[in-house]
């Protein structure tokens, strides 16, 4: 039987790559070390994911290796930070080889392509949980905070909203119009294997553009109402502006409204810049290849207006998810 | 209903402690931010702990709120590290205020002991999960690394050993001669309620003491194989001068033997250190108000021999705990 020691060697514990210099020390002690850049600031986010919860029973392994850490990298980007290295935490109701290879390499697929390690962590048996740590960098005075968002930012969206809540809803059955199997297939990408918008991030952190920011993994509308909650603000939404994604796109405009704004698992960034720094978003989302759409206004007065195409009050009745009381 | 985000305000946010600088940011954005010390490393550790499996279903909160921070703390303790902050991502069968009142008293109690904060995490329902990753910092080329043995060394254990293995035995209705309700009471306090050495550790550590160091989670045995394997060393261990917990010690000499050497969730720490060294570990251990104990010897030559205190071989038939084989 694969003991928790050779399960850790044989699927997590990988050559220690030297040219990842802050990790002085990696798996395999009692703690990992890390040399953090001096002058630096840490940012740290942990984020835990439940079978049946946040992700079905069953689901293909090299998916949910990959979503599990692309949540958390989302979580660094949220707040323009250069990610460093990530612990993992991992109960499982047995030590399946097939899973292993599967999350593993879905997780060091991602790992590898942000260039940052696994340093740490722990596995026991239990109901299949996923608690990743992730760490990043980023100077003093960056950060991308939740309260920074002014009276006339602009509000921007990077990528498009929708797909992940609009493939969730084919997997329940919960259309009235079901999506045929291409389209199913094209949103369900969306919601298992999201791209955490980390270049975005940082860009916008390091280059002083954005004031706030934060990931949208609830439903735009309970995340941006976070950011008008910290910085005592308000805002004003063009739902119509929302960028919907390729399939969602194609469907009716109640739906297309609905899981805009409100759907979740989207990963992608709610920010606000100053209306002077327009042509430096643009441009610092084209250096990255990231498409951003402007979709409203902060304001002075607290309360977020939902309105449509032509500026008239929307009343959509929508919640974001919250994981007490849905 | 008590929704997530008045469960994290009401239960887990607190007032941030301006004397605790590490923290530049603490919770409620997308990451927390803490500013290293010039020129220290970053320790991190995460443990998982899984109802059923780490604690019995129905574990009084309080409790379980203790413990879960403290064997975070342990694994910096047996790294020497000074602890700065830690996150929590906890999944909930649901938001029970008398539950989530008595945890968190329990965590920040000894949060506080420790002068140190909770700094972010994420909360969830699902099967009861707790999940905490501690930060410390330490000094370049001061942490008590497994790798560190030398051969000569003595092996030192903080505190005593097996009554935490002895109240789970007096639960588990394992004894031939079972525990009156005292001693069951009092062994059971060890084994809810372990205290991290973390004085002892930063000590050892600080002043370039010891070699190396592990804390004792799965049973001294196992957790000294990981030493010895990583050192490329062997031990001879005196299995009769461990020191037995007050209540074990009553016992007899092979369940003695038995729960010293492998017991598990003992929480000491297990500590190599020169013979030269021996006053300043008595000094040390003494300043910080630590019992300490000589227990054996590190040898050039591999393997683990068990002696007995006229040093002939024992041979207990004991394995270490390992979660997926067991």
């Amino acid at each position: 039987m694969l003991s928790e020691f050779d399960l850790i060697k044989e699927y997590f514990q990988r050559p220690q790559h030297a040219a990842r210099a802050p990790v002085a020390l990696g798996i395999g002690d009692d703690c990992a070390l890390i040399a953090p850049t001096p002058g630096m600031q840490t940012a740290i986010s942990s984020d835990m994911l439940v079978e049946g919860r946040h992700f079905f029973a069953g689901e293909d392994p090299l998916r949910l290796g990959h979503k599990a850490l692309a949540v958390n990298l989302s979580d660094l980007a949220a707040m323009g930070a250069r990610p460093l290295g990530f612990t993992l935490a991992l109960a499982l109701p047995e030590a399946n080889r097939g899973w292993l290879r599967g999350f593993s390499q879905g997780l060091f697929a991602l790992a590898d392509a942000f260039d940052i390690e696994l340093i740490g962590g722990d596995t026991t048996k239990g109901p299949l949980t996923i608690c990743i740590t992730v760490f990043g960098e980023l100077r003093p005075g960056q950060a991308l905070r939740r309260d920074a968002a002014k009276p006339g930012d602009d509000i921007w969206i990077s990528g498009t909203l929708g797909d992940a809540r609009l493939a969730l809803a084919g997997y329940r059955l919960e259309l009235a119009r079901p999506l045929d199997a291409a389209s199913q297939r094209a949103a369900a990408v969306r919601m298992h294997t999201p791209v955490p918008r980390v270049a975005l991030g940082v860009r916008l952190a390091e280059q002083g553009i954005a004031h706030a920011a934060i990931d949208i993994s609830d439903g735009l509308i309970g995340d941006l109402g976070h950011i008008l909650k910290r910085s005592r603000v308000g805002a004003t939404l063009d739902v119509d502006a929302l960028p919907a994604g390729a399939v969602l796109a194609t469907q009716d405009t109640a739906l297309r409204r609905a899981y805009c704004a409100a759907g979740g698992d989207d990963y992608e960034l709610c920010f606000t810049a100053p209306v002077a720094a327009r042509a430096a978003v643009l441009a610092a989302a084209d250096s990255v290849a990231t498409p951003v759409t402007r979709v409203g206004t902060i304001d002075a007065e607290g309360g977020l207006r939902l309105v449509d195409a032509h500026g008239a009050p929307l009343d959509l009745q929508l919640s974001s998810f919250d994981h007490f009381t849905s």
